[in-house]
């Protein structure tokens, strides 16, 4: 009675009560899981595995992948300890699973896991979009079972377990998305896990997320292949570093980008439209009568990102 | 008699006739100027003026700048022998002279420039633009003064002579943009001026070139600056390295920019039509049913910028 006294108490206090943290409370304190299921073995979820070997903790990491070779590959490098490639196996017994995969996968994958997780285990995601993924996995994950979306701000241009880096989430933003269904201490615990990988973390809404990750982050991948595409061949011979810097992310995976712009493309719409506006007032001041008005738009946007440069964390 | 034969006889083999290059045919053949004036000495003239200093010959380096600290600091930084407010001492005596300012200030620099200098001079500019100040100086410049125009690709988005380098032009390429009205033995003169710095050089019309470079350079300018001034302020905490990098040249001197529009706006109007049209083949494409066709627009920009990385000199 005492014991369920105190615990009341410290929900209480640490606003971690919630319809059903009740049995599974107790290891929500603890810091790290004691056996993490990494689902999708490739740049994100091989970056995550190794994070966490460097972590130097004893967490078990297990990999899931349709491919045995990447599997493989992942176990060679040090990313996972064991991998399967059917979902039961690579799920039992973990107290944190992670969706690695591209976004267009997790609805499936979410469908498949739901009857494999027991009461208590905590999923969340590396995902790019939040709101479809959320509320998929709001739906269909049974009762005891938490979800936490996560949008760990770290990538890079390069595909596949082989290019994962240890350091890839370090220093990084990573953006929680709890929804007035999300168990208090779960968003706790997956909070805390982040940071012990080295990130910052904040919360916003899987709408707002989505819509704000449209305009700076979805928008500009659109931009940097809208500009490569439209080049002329023997043009691109004159292209220079300023070009290339530009379009660094148009390198990026395909199917990835393909799968967050096709999830997020109400946003990514009204995004592009406010961008056409924006060139639209570009084009109007492309005049010597509104030089100054000009100069003052050029200027905005270089002051604009100096004071970005400046905030700490970039 | 036989000396004049023998000059005939070594312009024609080395294609270096012309209408005018008859006094001054002699040192066209050394590559390095005797004494130099960079008229502007900003990141771009400043690093001008220590490649050549490195460059280990002894040339001697002349500065103009409408402001005392300016000359001040560039000879502090050793970027320039001596410096003048005034052009007329800042071009005498010079072989080469070299407009470093905003491509804005070209027209009235050139109109001051002409009745400076003498014949056998070679007149070049670091502009970003080449038809205005092409045609601007073959109208104004007087016979025997030969103007080449040239475009470096280097910079920064810094601006000012304190942050000049060196190397700033080491390893880039030099548009150069001849017309049929340029004195051969000048062009080439000025090409193997900026491959004694380390350029690779090649040459287009200056039409060609205003056209190319709206696509390639211009466009991508104003693209990172209408992306960074279309972001709300908040969403801008969420933003990514991605974005940082995307956006770097929105970081450069709006003046620069400003004349550079505005120089090339029927170009730069056209390159932006371009890309509207290129965003609503992209917003076409955001549907489930093109789920294919979106892919392959996204892999088309990865693989070309892929063969872009792979070409010598990126």
């Amino acid at each position: 009675m005492k014991v369920r006294r105190a615990q009341r108490w410290l929900l209480k206090s640490f606003n971690l009560h919630g319809p059903d943290n009740g049995p599974s409370f107790r290891y929500y304190r603890t810091m790290q899981p004691r056996q993490i299921s990494i689902l999708g073995v490739g740049l994100l979820g091989g970056s995550l595995g190794l994070a966490l070997r460097n972590a130097a903790n004893d967490c078990k990491i297990i990999g899931y992948s349709h491919r045995r070779s990447t599997l493989d590959s992942a176990i060679r490098l040090g990313a996972i300890h064991q991998g399967y490639e059917e979902l039961a196996p690579a799920v039992r017994g973990s107290d944190l699973v992670v969706l690695c995969t591209p976004v267009g996968l997790f609805p499936n994958l979410i469908k498949e896991l739901a009857p494999l997780l027991s009461p208590g285990t905590i999923v969340t995601d590396v995902g790019s979009t939040k709101e479809t993924v959320v509320s998929i996995a709001e739906e269909l994950l049974p009762v005891g079972v938490h979800f936490v979306g996560s949008h760990p701000m770290a990538g890079s241009e390069k595909r596949g377990v082989e290019h994962a880096k240890a350091d890839l989430y370090s220093g990084a933003l990573c953006i929680l998305t709890p929804t007035p269904r999300t168990n208090p201490a779960a968003l706790e615990r997956v909070d805390s896990f982040w940071k012990s990988l080295g990130m910052r973390t904040c919360r916003i809404s899987p709408e707002e997320h989505d819509r704000r990750l449209a305009d700076v982050s979805h928008l500009p991948h659109a931009l940097a292949a809208a500009l490569v595409n439209l080049q002329d061949p023997q043009g691109l011979n004159l292209a220079a570093k300023g070009f290339l810097d530009l379009t660094r992310i148009a390198g990026g995976d395909s199917i990835l980008w393909r799968d967050i712009f096709l999830d997020n493309r109400q946003n990514l719409l009204q995004s592009i439209d406010r961008l056409k506006q924006e060139l639209d007032r570009l084009a109007s001041l492309l005049d010597p009568a509104q030089a100054e008005a000009l100069q003052a738009w050029l200027q905005a946007a270089a002051s604009r990102r100096q004071a970005m440069l400046e905030k700490p964390g970039k």
